[in-house]
């Protein structure tokens, strides 16, 4: 031993000098991470990429002008074509389709009646012809007569267990990376982030914080209405098939994103024309504003659509996004990797 | 110096035990944090805090079979009676006579038409005997017509100068210091705490995260319609005189807790029979859940007040409370100190 028990003060200094260096180190930890642009490392370098890492820098700097508070720091992301794919159609439609096949033993009705004969005979041809008050129809009947847990029970049965038609895997693998590694650089730039879609918000809540890392609370979307029971001492909310308005698509995204939220978003993105007035409501805010316009351009990797789609139909917003200088996101030259 | 220079080892042999002594005190001064019971100062030992604190620590300790991850530790208040006073009457009453005054130039109609006549007029007789139809009425032409930045702003400028009627102190000096310990306590203990208010959600947002530190996405409260305007380039949202349904009291409480949540509460805190239901909601989860019913039984310090009462009505709440073993916490003999 060739320090001596005695020698207090030599330990107290070599405490003192280790204490600095730990806090040293954990200090520059956490500078390096607010620097480090590659918290996006399956986006190409490019426009948007540099947009969106220039905007987080400027509103995450105090001494910018465009500095925004925590508090305000708002971002809404639609979800259909913009966090996960959307094709052949809307993930949810086949949730449904599988909810309405289980409550069939329960409304022998429908064996004679549309929309719900085609659906329990598998019938393609009529299916395809279905109009949106048709889906509407089977959404309110399938997605109700349940309480909410007994719902949201039948909602992670599905998402964790059911295959895509086309591409065999979990819904949940056809999430864009890219968009993960975004919404994890916004929280780490302390960006409060939340999801704004045209689909179910109680379908989207039992996925979104396993898979988006958002949690339940920051979900918002179109919602059925509920009741409140109490019976037998027990109580509970029973969905009931009646919409609560506005559908969260289009006008209605802003009017609940205000509702949930009660501050304009600083970013928002979107894919389709149902999210032009999201990103007009963003935009127009007081003070520094990012809206990104994802399109779907990449046939080979995943799927291209646009004006002609009806699904995540794209016309008037690429306009708009001209117009006003929104960021198109080109999932062809922009996502490094498409998915996980 | 009596240590070699050359003898490294030794050096690390120190650093590793300095690091594990940091490593220790960092810690313990958790553990400390978490053990303090006296993050409630102004709350009497008795009952009321003693099943608090029991509660908190058992949910928060991963070796308890009540523990509850911290995703799942909501925790809903009501605001008037169990935050903030509500006598003689809802404070946001004051704001709404505000409000048809600074409007009454563009409505010329009002100076002959009840009840908004006698709120020009400052006719207290007239006003004593308004019911809640007039209220509503009154609220709806108040609260509407304009864009909601504008209505915020009138809300701030309220909020920051108007003072109580009897108290003469503004209104966010008569929220209860004890309350604000507790909203403390539960999110250093990682609960998310939401307020679910029967009052004018745009109002409480107003001022709940000075006030409070409760964002304006964790306030829940009974909204107004609004819509989507883009003029000029330009887009807001306008409020127009309708009510969202439900009205964010009783059933609705539980309703619209879960509409913006997604979940039940493990702890919610009401004081009138409006709360109800939103404390048996949270009573029959599955799990742990406390449930808190202030009783203003302080004349003294406060006011007393509970079945007699219209403002603040408690009567059944005090009967379920007794069968379902709700904690009731007594102003007078729980609250060390009343008001801040």
């Amino acid at each position: 031993m060739i320090v001596k028990s005695t020698d207090f003060k030599v330990f107290l200094v070599f405490a003192l000098i280790i204490s600095i260096f730990i806090f040293l180190l954990v200090g520059c930890e956490v500078k390096i991470e607010g620097d480090v642009g590659d918290m996006l490392p399956s986006w190409n370098d490019g426009a948007a990429k540099q947009t969106i890492i220039n905007f987080v820098k400027e509103v995450t700097d105090k001494n910018n002008p465009n500095f925004v508070n925590p508090a305000d720091r708002v971002a809404t992301f639609d979800n259909d074509g913009t966090l996960w794919a959307e094709k052949p159609l809307y993930f949810q439609i086949y949730f449904l389709l599988q909810q309405i096949k289980d409550q069939a033993a329960k409304h022998p009705e429908w064996r004679d009646q549309q929309p719900f004969k085609a659906v329990l005979e598998d019938d393609r041809e009529t299916m395809k012809s279905f109009q949106v008050s048709d889906i509407l129809k089977l959404g309110l009947a399938g997605h109700s007569g349940m309480s909410q847990e007994e719902f949201e029970t039948a909602a992670i049965n599905f998402i964790t267990t059911a295959k895509h038609p086309e591409k065999n895997v979990l819904f949940t693998d056809l999430v864009y990376h890219p968009m993960l590694e975004l919404l994890d650089y916004l929280r780490e730039n302390e960006f409060k982030v939340f999801i704004v879609s045209g689909g179910g918000i109680d379908f989207i809540r039992a996925f979104s914080e396993d898979i988006y890392g958002i949690s339940k609370e920051n979900v918002i979307g179109t919602a059925i209405q509920t009741d409140f029971v109490s019976e037998d001492g027990k109580s509970y909310l029973k969905r009931f098939p009646m919409l609560v308005p506005p559908i969260d698509d289009k006008q209605g995204k802003p009017v609940n994103l205000h509702r949930f939220i009660g501050r304009r978003p600083i970013l928002a993105g979107g894919n389709s024309d149902g999210d032009i007035q999201m990103l007009q409501y963003t935009d127009d805010r007081e003070g520094p504003a990012l809206c990104l316009l994802l399109h779907h351009d990449d046939a080979d990797r995943e799927w291209a659509y646009d004006q002609e789609s009806k699904v995540g139909h794209l016309d008037k917003g690429l306009d708009e996004a001209k117009n006003r200088g929104w960021t198109v996101v080109s999932m062809k030259n922009d996502f490094k990797q498409v998915f996980p």
